[in-house]
């Protein structure tokens, strides 16, 4: 029996990570979180803040997926515009929603009170839910399977703690590490023979170059822990008749 | 005057990043290179090791783009299918390239011979030429505008280093910052009539949390340094109107 297998794709949204300023952190750690949801990452695009853009990755991405992540663009200021485009994609308005009003209210009441800016944070799609942000004032915003959340990756990271556990996801990936100074070229053969012999297995191989020396890590995925022990062990077994040196968990 | 303005795409490629397993760090160096080119970023795609996945994304950005780059897959092992799937992509054979063979059987000569995984490193999309890679053997690839690029980050960094200058560019974007601890929400109208009066300018607003306080680095854009200068002076003195204390180049 084969379960079914759940998939998300991510926009991230910004001119900052186009421009190489800012170093994306965004992608890992929804990857990471996504993993143990029992949900694959199926694909990212990174775009710029220009609406018809994002509209366009938006529109792509949910209709591939389960899921659609964004990160970016939901703040105070004009190139805080991914509300609008997600309405856009959608086809339905952008409204002031009431809870989140009620939430920057309180939040900004000893901070000067609410302004224009603050209030572009209440702005939803029509038929939106919010995902609590324990940070700062703003929240996330839920609308079907699209979820909107923040840029500055660790009220990100706050959100996606707010939305563990909601999320239906299949049988998790599970990965198994084995690794040592062993050039990969020298084992290509082996990893595919391998792989091949493990149809619910994945064999990825990640070379390094360390204190002067070559070497790699075998990463084996599998959503089956008995298939992937079976895959292990014939892998641990070839490198050793290799002749190679390796060490279980990785290098 | 408007300077035509030249864009590029990145594929990057590999089941690593979309597990959250590999942070990437090809994005922001394939990005800050890109721009002293006088080449924006325009759109990045995160794809999995499926030949079909990669194709679909190479056939997008290199037709919506004037140069398109990839990172990862070119290796050795049964998982790098990029140059498989470049190569379907532009409806050419994939070949042996005489040239990577050699410099593949000089490299290895003393690192016990070339054996099939190796040679794999030396197969191309027909008709492309070699990117030099100075930290290991295998080249990087470059038929017609895709440049096809290592994943391990140092080694894209080299080959990245051999294509300076060997692209044609435009004006190249130029950036300034002005940053403090001035909460982005206070300042939103501001930040968009400054731009809405600077038309070839961009300001970008990226808010942070430091030393328990909020402060935004507002970042202008443009190809032009005199509109850049006066759009910097109008923002700076909008916000020292506003009573907020700043830092030219930011905090």
């Amino acid at each position: 029996m084969t379960d079914r297998i759940y998939t998300a794709g991510l926009v991230v949204i910004g001119d900052e990570i186009l421009s190489g300023r800012t170093h994306d952190k965004n992608i890992a750690q929804v990857a990471s979180w996504l993993q143990v949801q029992g949900i694959r990452l199926s694909e990212v695009r990174v775009v710029p803040d220009v609406i018809e853009r994002i509209v366009e990755a938006v529109n792509a991405l949910r209709e591939a997926n389960d899921y659609l992540f964004t990160t970016g663009g939901i703040g105070p200021t004009h190139d805080d515009i991914t509300v609008d485009a997600v309405s856009q994609a959608l086809g339905v308005p952008v409204i002031i929603h009431p809870e989140a009003r009620a939430i920057l209210e309180k939040y900004y009441t000893d901070k000067g009170g609410l302004n224009e800016g603050r209030l572009r944070m209440a702005r939803t799609p029509e038929g939106a839910e919010l995902i609590p942000n324990r940070m700062s004032g703003a929240p996330g915003i839920r609308i079907g399977s699209i979820h909107l959340m923040a840029g500055v990756p660790h009220i990100t990271a706050g959100m996606l703690d707010a939305l563990t556990g909601t999320l239906k996801g299949g049988a998790p990936l599970i990965a198994e590490t084995v690794g040592g100074f062993i050039p990969e070229s020298e084992v290509s053969g082996l990893l595919r023979e391998v792989e091949k012999a493990h149809e619910n297995c994945q064999i990825g191989s990640y070379p390094f170059f360390r204190e002067g020396r070559v070497g790699s890590n075998f990463v084996i995925r599998s959503t089956d822990p008995a298939e992937l022990d079976a895959c292990m062990a014939e892998l641990c077994k070839g490198l050793e008749e290799a002749g190679f040196a390796f060490t279980p968990g990785g290098i």
